[in-house]
């Protein structure tokens, strides 16, 4: 396992918790707040995925990021009562989804041809967003992105880092570079 | 007309009375009805076809299941006072396009080499589902999957066992085995 | 840039406009109100790329819709005390807007061999309608389209003179009929 893979499994596992937390404050039965779970951590990457026609979406090939995504939400639902005050670590373990959905977006849109700034950044926001858009219109919550401008911009900003640093710099360092950007700008404004 | 077809012919037909029952609830005109019914029937399978690159969706380029969601909304709209006493034939009806539309996707996955328990599973759910969960956030309620999780398990189990039996079971038997193991656990729990 | 190009521009930026005038009234931050005018705006036509399988959506390949967007939204935050007096203004550039998205996604899926009636309707309903259904459901509205029945109704007309004239008429008289009809009965309505 690299230390990519880790941080995007702790994307999705932040992910996932925010959208438990979401549910079980909704007050959701545990399946709900599951299917909440679920839809949270994977919605950015299906909606992607269908936008670039890259059918059917990585996410249903590979029960990977399921299976995360339902692990996560089981060890929300045992440590509620502890972690529902921990809003501060959670939102870090946000910025680090933030981050690695927003590199790895603009990294797979580049491999399917779509090599414009403009592309390569909108494809990364809506990975970046789109889960907690979908998260909160389940719950009918106006969504949060649109009531916190700094969470798109900080995708933005790593999406750009990430188109023209991938000209220059060699192997995964584009990646890295994005992911850290992002999530640095996201833990900045908390 | 093969005992298949009538089997999704009523299931379509069900989850356009369900669509249709929401809408009168919530007081929509005449014309907003007919718009949630629609959803509501085709609104799984339109998902589905879009995840799974089946595009454009089978609904738009046939408009049977589109006439068949017409028709019972128009139905519905004449009967209301008398059928909206009868939620537990609804329901009835509703298991029935529950199981239909469960073994219809399954099948659908298989065909299209998507052929993984995973996927066939996560793709017979959205169908079962996906038009429920549309209906539930246009007229501003929690989706109620989200809220009776008996609901999507039925699905799954139905989808298991289409998957494990089309290697043993010939012909169309094992879309009936899926359809009754969805609809006969579904009818069970009401 | 050719008259119809105008329309089309036009109606970009009227659905902008009621985008951004729904953020504003519903007290969206400045970023939040950017978001829903682009929403309103690319919306319809995103869900038709997505859904006749026209990957990416024109839209993300080039960003001349969403340009016109923002500018459309930062128009309306310097002149909101101004403009939102004038819905009667906003309806005619609505209307507009709503005509040449029909007529443009009407062509659309001629050109990509989806041509019958029923097809050709049903991808020219989503395009007009599909933005401001997503606008209604971001800000939890049932959306506007279920409660104003004539709306669809003067795309379907619109999309019908479409699809039989184009059998008939020359170059780009099918277009402006199409914008005709449709634009013409919503003013009418209004």
């Amino acid at each position: 396992m690299t230390a990519w893979s880790v941080l995007e499994i702790t994307g999705v596992a932040a992910f996932a918790v925010s959208g438990a937390l979401t549910g079980i404050q909704k007050k959701l039965d545990i399946f709900g707040v599951l299917v909440l779970a679920v839809t949270t951590a994977i919605g950015g990457g299906v909606l992607r995925d269908v936008i670039i026609g890259n059918t059917p979406p990585l996410t249903f090939r590979d029960p990977t990021f399921f299976v995360i995504s339902a692990v996560s939400t089981i060890g929300v639902c045992f440590t509620y009562r502890w972690i529902h005050k921990f809003q501060y670590t959670i939102q870090i373990f946000d910025a680090i989804g933030l981050g690695s959905f927003t590199a790895t977006s603009a990294n797979l849109a580049i491999q399917h041809d779509l090599n414009t700034l403009f592309i390569v950044t909108t494809v990364a926001v809506i990975t970046g967003i789109g889960g907690g858009v979908i998260r909160d219109v389940f719950v009918k919550e106006i969504p949060y992105v649109f009531r916190q401008e700094v969470y798109a911009i900080t995708t933005i900003a790593g999406a750009v880092s990430f188109y023209y640093s991938q000209f220059y710099l060699p192997g995964n360092t584009p990646l890295y570079l994005c992911f850290g950007i992002t999530t640095g700008m996201r833990l900045f404004c908390i």
